[in-house]
């Protein structure tokens, strides 16, 4: 099997083994789930759910209010969820002020209260939704609250014998975790305020609730700020946004429930803003904004530490970027500060001395101890990379750990409050599988309880040195989904064939939300081949995923010019298909189905058919002339899994040696190719088997 | 067939004939592609271009440059141009900047100068585009020609045997209209910036070169005053562009070489002002933002043409709207007074009698004789609707007509600047085709050539009432570029099957640019079936298109909150397949192909393997519940197909009444249901009879 050396990375060239996923992997099989509930198409799963009798039917008598006082951000929720209802049922109610006085409630809205002015960790998010015949109830604390519990009853109503309705349930739901983030690059490649907003849409379907915007690092400043206006200027290449427009996202974020914390990554990945005031940097020069992602020798502009004026710089412009962001939490980055820099600057070797720091990880610390107090005037508290764990900071900073989880558990034991991120970057191309089974805090975690509440949840990572615009949306869903699941869900929660079940449902609801990850890959698909008729590449694509980071970084050397119109652009990561395959050759294997195997031939002759057509693609389009090999394992494969039928089918062994040589195909088509691999290559494998145990 | 009473309708029960479109299309076999020039896949075509030997091959040695001066906004289009095709081709030099010194330039740019501080009707936008094996040169004396040139570049970019190549041509090329318009009504239902942004792009694509952006109607009002806050305040409900909006779409497009003209509807369609602000109402109330779009008797406000105080508002308003729209036109609406609160106010009555004012019409030439200093004072140049044009203003207002060519060529023969609208009505749903052919200044015109220049040109128009932001880039594109051909392109080109084969290859460059027209109906399409798998559904949709606007609205009675989510929703006006059987048809009837037949038989198959699951759709969802009958008429149809192609196979008359029959079927299937209707009726109808001649 491929392995991403990189899939713990934060995003540089540090090896991290990630052990974690294949422990989980092994657990899965043990637990069930564990909620006594009906099976529901909702995602994440809520804490409890217990069937009734019959089912509450939507027609134009649907009618939903408030049962007592609210405010104005619950009736805008109140409304987008009525556009929605209707546009996914159609023929409802569509607005609160189209009821007549005297219509009764169907859905019955109370809330106690609107919740924080600022939300917090302690907001309270739970919510009762309790759905019979003759209606719904929807009780909640908060209007975040209330917010989620419209979410589920958007997942609960479901179209049938021509109508939409709900089955009766008693639902009681409140998150497990209170932090559960999502964190967008917005600086390798830079995306439109209209990617933001919808990723907020999403993330309010998945019951997210901090979106994390990253929104400076070496390659760019993306915040405007008016104090220091050369930071755009200079360092974004136009590509920014403006203070109106941070604070219209923040207020978008608040209308769904979602709180933002802005980063600004320091004393490292600070290239732009050595570019823009070269008076912050360890005196290297930054000549220009870098567009490479990996050669931060030449370009890398770092902080100095040891000068006043870094500090005064840092209190204005957080002061001014804390008055645009009102959440409680500030992330400085923190991360992988590289202090080549520092060595070669002698002012700052004398200060180092002069104060004994022997490392740049003791200067680092001086550093985070002068900006702690600088975050803390101006009312925020301090977030960082796992770096900044250091004894000399106080206990009440969040550490995020994109080290992993054992990085975490030792910031745990020792006090530190702490977010996991590694097993959650999305970069890696993992599986909804393995993400969703990560787990912030696994059954055999060896912390004790106290040590347990320091972890307080974790956020899933998107870095943005391979993202088009186009295809954004596909590395983020629904694959994201599946970790809101594990945020918000029972720990218990750990079936996972009911997990990729419930995925695709909500795949199409989100994509009802306005989300484009099934579209946008099909349309980059239509530019490859060049007209509409793209049947060959798509059964290329459906049963291909892209390589992890990494493994593309290391041959390609992507950089924020590559263009991204190839075959790895246009696959998903953990298509359906490889479920698909794999639960097609069990059935057969395992109960010799008839369906299965028709649908697996089915498939075979498809990879068949499709090849002269790619392969002539591959021939006339620069664009596809690597997916070449890729193309040809594909019909090699197709015989390897039409082969395997035929001897299954007849009762026959095959020859001596057949297995073998099927074997070196399968070997084969693990090795790199095209940046993409095949996602059946086990469940083929186990069919040959199979086949040559046949008789 | 069914034929659009609102075809030429501006959006009201006014009825209109659409004869113009029927005598253009008898003209169509009359003139062939006048260009003495080798099959480009470029659109709008050139005025005149000529083959060259050999081919200019693009890779990483590709420098582009200018020969000498030129500003920043080109500078940003050549950026723009470069990631274009680089995303297109890949390989090739990515940013100006890559360029090492002494790198030979292989497309030089040679450009005058900047063309118009603000871009006016003089706009010299013609460009001359030489390619050699060597390189390119594209000459042109503003900005806006040379932008021109970079598009026409990247629709001669093809891919070929593993790389792009242009094929040697010298193009000299300039527009036949200076005013190349589209108008597009964010009131009915609102539209994101983004939408807006990639609508630009789209234009840009296309060489048109006026956004006309309908700000306010009864429905609402879009556009932030800072004078009159309440306009936005309390009739938008929160859907409106902020005056930072506004300019940064001015930028945006004026990056592209496109004007910005903004409406303003006046003295009609105004609720949502005097909602705002009754003082400037006609005496009744308007209590709150309609959702209707028909039932103005209810509630639509007109304005008070006899209060001082209304033109002192529009004053300071246009005042403030004038600084944000650079450009030199200023659109004030005027259509469809209703007037019938003039009639029924005692002080507007006293003064029309003290005014000897006869009719409604009369008090509106006095409100546009009020308006027009104003709108000069301002530094502007009034356009407005068919009926503004009296003869108490003067020549030099621009009259856009709405109600077709007569009323455009009778405004021209008094004198009056005129832009042709009425055949370009999107959401008339008619052929790209008709609308291609259609021709501001016909070649039979009766005006002279003096009254010919009084016709500069024309807009293609997006109404509202039917958009959603999912489905709009369908309704627009890529039916909008023919249109813009007929504005730009000569007007002899009236080859309608090779508009038809371009139209194919600029479509999937209009979505490389962005644009959603294919992919948001295919989303659209998943959500009905709630899966993925779309075939069935998709085998439909191919062969469907939207009726239009008025024969949806006759029955539907839509308004701003009815769910745009039905099949009606999920089709596209004029879908490829309409040639494409059109052809086959006639392949097989005129030359016994037997390929064409083989395709007319796979379609057919397709038609009735599709039936089963369609028809268990329409029972299960009552979003495609109306579409039933339209699928059991698809079956028959297949059918009516199969057994003609049984008896020309055999090449053994029908029974007698069988043709009688299959008409029978056509005739049913032409009725109006689920807001589709069948695009293929005509072809199916020519080879029933060609069965029925069988022998």
């Amino acid at each position: 099997m491929i392995r991403d050396n990189y899939t713990c990375a934060r995003r540089s060239r540090v090896l991290q083994g990630a052990l974690t996923i294949a422990v989980l992997t092994i657990m899965a099989g043990q637990t069930g789930n564990a909620l006594q509930s009906p099976k529901l198409s909702v995602m994440p799963l809520p804490k409890s759910a217990e069937t009734g009798q019959g089912e509450f039917k939507l027609d134009e008598h649907f009618h939903a209010g408030f049962s007592g006082a609210h405010d104005a951000r619950l009736d805008g929720a109140l409304d987008r969820f009525l556009v929605r209802l209707n546009q996914q049922c159609g023929g409802v109610r569509r607005r609160q002020y189209d009821a007549k006085d005297g219509d009764p409630l169907t859905l019955t809205l109370a809330v106690a209260g609107p919740g924080g002015v600022v939300q917090g960790l302690d907001e309270d998010e739970s919510y009762k939704l309790a759905v019979s015949p003759a209606g719904a109830t929807l009780t909640a604390a908060t209007d975040v609250g209330a917010m989620h519990g419209l979410e589920t009853f958007l997942q609960l109503a479901t179209m049938r014998d021509g109508a939409c309705s709900l089955s009766a349930v008693t639902i009681d739901d409140a998150p497990r975790f209170a932090w559960r983030g999502f964190h967008l690059d917005v600086v390798r490649h830079f995306e439109p305020i209209g990617v933001i907003e919808r990723t907020l849409d999403g993330m309010a379907v998945a019951k997210l609730n901090v979106f994390h915007w990253h929104l400076s690092d070496d390659q760019g400043f993306r915040a405007e700020s008016k104090k220091f206006p050369r930071l755009t200027e200079v360092s974004s290449l136009g590509q920014f946004y403006t203070q109106d427009e941070m604070r219209h996202i923040v207020a978008y974020a608040r209308a769904r429930g979602i709180r933002v914390m802005p980063e600004f990554d320091v004393p490292g990945h600070t290239a732009s803003w050595v570019h823009a005031y070269p008076e912050l940097g360890d005196g290297r020069t930054v000549t220009r904004i870098p567009q490479e992602f990996q050669d931060y020798e030449k370009n890398q502009g770092e902080l100095d530490p040891t000068k006043e004026s870094t500090y005064k710089f840092l209190d204005a412009f957080i002061g001014e970027m804390a008055e645009i962001f009102p959440d409680t939490y500030f992330h400085i980055g923190g991360d992988e500060v590289d202090g080549s820099g520092w060595k070669t600057s002698a002012s700052i070797q004398e200060f180092m001395q002069k104060k004994r720091f022997k490392t740049k990880d003791d200067l680092q610390a001086y550093f985070n101890q002068r900006l702690l107090p600088i975050v803390q005037k101006h009312g925020k508290k301090m977030v960082g990379w796992d770096e900044i764990l250091n004894p000399a900071l106080p206990k009440d900073i969040i550490v995020q750990s994109w080290r992993g989880e054992e990085s975490l558990s030792a910031g745990a034991a020792q006090g530190y409050t702490g977010l996991l991120s590694a097993p959650y970057y999305l970069d890696g191309q993992k599986t909804s599988e393995e993400m969703f089974l990560a787990d912030p805090i696994p059954a055999e975690t060896k912390l004790t309880p106290e040590q347990q509440s320091k972890i307080i949840g974790g956020e899933v990572c998107m870095w943005a040195e391979q993202l088009h615009p186009e295809t954004v949306d596909s590395r983020i869903w629904p694959r994201t989904i599946a970790v809101a699941e594990r945020f918000w869900s029972p720990q218990n929660d750990r079936d996972v064939a009911d997990m990729y079940r419930r995925l695709q449902v909500v795949s199409l609801e989100l994509e009802d939300a306005g989300l484009t990850h099934i579209s946008g890959p099909a349309t980059l698909r239509r530019s490859i081949v060049g007209s509409t008729h793209t049947g060959a590449l798509d059964v290329l694509a459906s049963v291909t995923e892209p390589v992890s980071f990494g493994d593309r970084e290391d041959v390609q050397h992507t950089d924020a010019l590559t263009p991204l119109n190839g075959l790895v652009d246009a696959v998903v990561a953990d298509p359906p298909a490889r479920q698909e395959i794999a639960a097609e050759v069990d059935a057969l294997v395992n109960e010799h189905s008839k369906g299965a195997e028709a649908a697996l031939r089915e498939r075979f002759l498809a990879w068949q058919q499709a090849t002269p057509q790619l392969l002539a693609l591959a021939q006339r389009s620069g664009r596809f002339a690597d997916a070449g090999p890729r193309v040809e394992q594909l019909a090699a494969l197709a015989t390897v899994g039409l082969e395997s039928l035929a001897y299954l089918d007849a009762h026959t062994a095959p020859p001596a040696g057949w297995l073998d040589k099927q074997k070196a195909l399968l070997k084969n088509a693990e090795q790199p190719a095209a940046y993409v691999r095949f996602v059946f290559l086990p469940a083929l494998g186990k069919l040959a088997e199979s086949a040559a145990a046949s008789r």
